[in-house]
């Protein structure tokens, strides 16, 4: 029983809830599930005002090639239909107002939660990114810079950076096509090393979607083009976020 | 040309520096390669006199089952031939006296680096874990405690702070089993959430090694075994470490 996995979880619609709350598996409604228009969707997820702050914007850190890059989608937000994502400390906030399936609790306590991807605050000592997400083409644009805390040779970004910075724009992708929520399967292959404190360009595809499943794929390169960094990718699971009022 | 990645360089011995430095590939040395025994290696990597501050020791943060689990661990260094790693603050510090190979240069100016594992310093807040390696066996148990700043879903671990940990624990055994530097692919197929604070246990062995490569796999689950957290694999590539003093 125990060894069931997500899938068991999507097909079946299992509810689990281990003793001492340890295993957590979602229960899934088919009724109300995936019910969401990508609109609405971006729309909640990138708010007008809000009080949190964005960490997705430029700083003095960001090199050349990442400021040049961003300002060109920048301009491309006002005409081709991209949209500039905004990245709060939390994946929290960016749900506010939403919550988990049943089985998924989120703890309320006061612990100065983070999203993995905005965990060091210091500006270009870690994950400087910012995702742009084409809603009608089911795609991103992630422009990311690893800082001399992601080290894994010396001088050389850790591929597990990598592989995190993939998951992070993977999740964003698949949460806004079609609500795919949990990373059910994630495979890399690298190519070449990323130096600490280059751009990495992550263009990401969402394949197809399929028995509540989003298929979607990146490949990881240098601004020209010119230099493969990884390949990957992953399969979600799609899970409808509830409104809190409904629920309470 | 340019597309060419790790496994060419394996194969064909290619050296490849970019115009501008940006893209660094190794050159394969085959007549000098894998020529350090596991011993050899273990014992450089574990150094009994250090001033290094090692991160893998029991802090105020761990969980009763971690502390447990690495207490009995200890006992075993003493009689079942398991060796527990030190862990510094960056790779460069683990590989003092040794040098990449060539077109791998290590940059040498003073920026605070950090191996991506080790970037957060807070107690509890990040990755708290522990390495212990079985040389004979060519197997390793890394015992992971993630911390609220390595969020995904509110409250959970995020995929890519597990796929992290794996690639370290992967690379650090890969290393000390027969030279594997690089990380070619890694492959993870995720079965269920782990609550942020949750003691998680990674059992890693080597598969096989042929042509240059290491194959490796991994499992994680809670302590009893009864959940399975995540499966994955590996491929890294043997690269021999030079000394200094050799090339200077």
């Amino acid at each position: 029983m125990l060894r069931r996995g997500f899938q068991a979880a999507a097909r079946l619609g299992y509810h689990r809830v281990l003793p001492g709350g340890r295993c957590i598996l979602p229960r899934l409604n088919p009724a109300s599930a995936f019910g969401s228009s990508t609109d609405s969707l971006v729309s909640r997820f990138c708010p007008e005002k809000t009080d949190f702050k964005d960490y997705a914007l430029p700083n003095a850190s960001w090199c050349p090639d990442m400021l040049s890059l961003y300002k060109e989608f920048m301009e491309k937000t006002k005409s081709s239909g991209w949209v500039k994502l905004p990245s709060f400390k939390s994946n929290r906030e960016h749900i506010q107002g939403l919550k988990l399936p049943s089985g998924l609790a989120v703890p309320s306590d006061k612990r100065d939660w983070r999203s993995l991807t905005r965990c060091i605050q210091v500006e270009g000592q870690g994950y400087e990114y910012v995702i742009f997400f084409h809603p009608s083409e089911k795609k991103s644009v992630c422009l990311f810079q690893p800082g001399p805390y992601l080290e894994g040779p010396p001088g050389l970004a850790h591929g597990g950076a990598l592989a995190a910075m993939m998951d992070e724009t993977f999740s964003k992708t698949a949460y806004l096509t079609g609500e795919g929520l949990l990373t059910l399967s994630l495979n890399i292959r690298f190519k070449n090393l990323i130096p600490v404190g280059s751009l990495v360009v992550l263009n990401v595809e969402v394949e197809k979607i399929e028995d509540q499943k989003i298929y979607i794929s990146c490949i990881a390169q240098n601004r020209d083009q010119q230099m493969v960094y990884a390949k990957s990718s992953a399969v979600f699971l799609q899970l409808q976020l509830e409104e809190e009022s409904s629920q309470q």
